[in-house]
């Protein structure tokens, strides 16, 4: 129990706290806080008011930083100890920042009135295709239930590099893109017409690993600093006449949008689960011991007019590779990968119809209409909102990530 | 004339003055300089001398930095006044660094004893496949020739966002990747197999664009910063076994070489040439009202046990697309560019058998052995140098790279 109230259905509970970076509007220099019920503890502010203690005193000059970078890369047994001390410090029966006015006047602040900013700096994002259901879905669509997962799918994480500079946060509004489609005989330039939402989870780096140094699958969670929740936002008619031999490009730069809240790999460790669809007979260098998946429930939400229509429900223990096989994967090569880093899970969606993570999967790429009251969809409209939200754990102790909001403006006029 | 010595056949003629970032023995801190001849000009002990004037003086901290991202950030005509100013020190009748004997110890350093670092921070990297003749002669030895080309690729230039991380520069050892690939009936883990190069220019960004707003074709070459040699080291067979479909991955992302020096756009722009593969009747957003290509003659050679080996001779005007066409198909999208984004061109091979930028091409993908002396080669072996070189310009004026030089070394044992 904290002596702060935290509603029984927070997502940031005494259990989570989560790390971000804010400003607010009397002090607007970016610096680093954790989230708890419907607050935000300035981190900067209690080292200034000299709370840290001992080592994590020494350190705590990371959260007057303007993203959680140099504080990731402290490694993820020094991002456990912080976080367990702010939970001491929030504590009912702990007078350290409870009974000090002055102190409480600084470090407390109300989460809907900060600024939140971008919690890394990313220098490389890679985005996987772990999501089996989606593979399959995707892979029926365009190639028939025969063939639906390429030879490769099961063998090994399938991902893709993504665009690092277009990452953006929960809020921020999202231009639908012009680009080059192909609907006809000859190639259009043309706002994108079958814009679609991906629902993802995914986690950043925090160890960084040496050029020609492999990272072990024993060791890859050593290298997971938290997860965010991420809506990879793509452009199918883009997508389709663009992606063969190369990959997607263009479908996929415009914008990704990700929770500012970084929940710590440490909280969410209560939450692991085993796949029920992971593939058997990897090779050893993908071989997991423990589970490897988590149980975090997921929604997809769709505001249109100020209504709200859920479109999905779905959970991440449909991923079939854990993070930890995707960083033995990336580094096998010897890839380096830095401090900050994102690695996208790829779309999760269950077997069931109202499970499903993207559009394309829902309309069968636009073919059936979806009915939402008194409007349909198939892919996104203009000033269309798409939120995202995902929790683990019970009532009382939600670890989550707050909402991943998107909303569609017009494309600009060329 | 310069009152330094500056070989007939020095890439680095006075024509030339790229940038790059450079430490001593004496002074291990990283600053920025410019290459003329077989020697380096220190711009932050020019600085520190008084030597810049006015506006240049202003900004000239920025060549204290340990990386040229600052001084990109000023803009292409600010970076053009520095090249023009240190070419005018240079000259013959200017007595200013000439006559001034402390400043010349301070500030003139020969080339082969300063040790050089990677020019830019590079926050995002893309590749694209602007090679015509490369395009088409993998699509001959994948698909046949009358299927060649995939559709799309006449009407925009095809890219994939690659890894930024593992760019590194002239000169640093590449270890052969291990990874997943399939000989057989089921995959293995494998030192990669087939080693491959890829002979390329690539550009740096210097202006960025905002998020959301496309960057014109007609205002594309501000945001060039300037030109580096590439190679983009390739995994062949872990390549055929994960691209599809979403793209190369571990096949790339083990390391890309660049050289350490930078030639300014402006140093380039008196070699632009219509580029005679170039697409007709692209769409007005890709279309080009000036030459787009650049006449830059390149050589692939192989060193061998001390042997030098020349595998090719090509030329940068076989680029079907100029960095301004995927400038703006890049942006169209509204994705942001950012100061210091690598942009690759892709394999340029001639239309000739002496004139391929890879070995998959010069070897019909392993099945023809090239003969080199006593010994042949498929792929690269382990300890084989591959050299790539390039350069502009009639004897006395060359603009040139210098040297892109990576050496093989044994995979790791896992
Ligand atoms: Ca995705
Ligand atoms: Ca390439
Ligand atoms: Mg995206
Ligand atoms: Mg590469
Ligand atoms: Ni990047």
């Amino acid at each position: 129990m904290s002596f702060l109230h935290i509603d029984s259905e927070s997502p940031f509970s005494l259990d989570n706290l989560p790390f971000g970076v804010f400003s607010t509007k009397e002090k607007p220099y970016i610096r680093a806080g954790v989230a708890v019920g419907r607050h935000v503890i300035d981190l900067s502010a209690l080292h200034r008011h000299g709370v840290f203690q001992g080592r994590l005193s020494d350190h705590a000059s990371v959260f007057d930083s303007t993203s959680l970078n140099a504080f990731a890369a402290l490694g993820r047994p020094f991002n456990q100890s912080y976080r367990l001390f702010v939970r001491n410090l929030l504590l009912a029966d702990n007078p350290v920042l409870r009974d000090n006015e002055e102190l409480r006047q600084d470090a407390i602040y109300d989460l809907d009135k900060v600024q939140m900013h971008l919690p890394m700096v990313i220098g490389d994002y890679t985005d996987f295709y772990a999501g089996r259901n989606h593979a399959y879905n995707v892979g029926v669509l365009f190639r028939g239930p025969e063939n639906a997962l390429q030879p490769n799918y099961l063998h090994l994480p399938v991902g893709y590099h993504g665009r690092a500079s277009s990452v953006q946060i929960s809020g921020q509004p999202v231009y639908r893109p012009n680009g080059q489609i192909c609907p006809g005989p000859a190639p259009i330039l043309s706002p994108c017409r079958k814009l679609d939402m991906e629902l993802e989870i995914a986690a950043f780096i925090c160890t960084p690993n040496p050029q020609g140094a492999p990272i072990p699958i024993q060791k890859a969670s050593d290298h997971i600093f938290g997860f965010v929740l991420m809506n990879d936002w793509s452009a199918r008619d883009i997508q389709a006449w663009e992606y063969v031999p190369l990959g997607p490009f263009n479908s996929k730069n415009f914008a990704t949008t990700i929770t500012p809240w970084v929940v710590l790999a440490d909280a969410m460790e209560p939450f692991r689960v085993k796949a029920p669809d992971a593939p058997t007979g990897l090779l050893p260098y993908l071989t997991q011991d423990c589970n490897g998946a988590y149980d975090i429930d997921l929604t997809v939400d769709l505001r249109i007019s100020g209504e709200t229509h859920r479109l999905s429900r779905s959970n991440a223990l449909h991923l079939c590779f854990s993070f930890e096989q995707m960083i033995a994967h990336h580094t096998i090569t010897g890839c380096p990968l830095k401090t900050g880093d994102l690695f996208g899970s790829g779309t999760i969606s269950g077997k069931e119809k109202d499970s499903l993570g993207s559009l394309l999967e829902m309309t069968l790429n636009g073919k059936e209409e979806m009915r939402l009251g008194s409007v349909s969809r198939t892919f996104l409209e203009d000033h269309d909102e798409v939120i995202l939200n995902g929790a683990a754990g019970a009532s009382g102790a939600r670890v989550g990530f707050g909402p991943c909001i998107g909303r569609i403006l017009p494309a600009k006029s060329l």
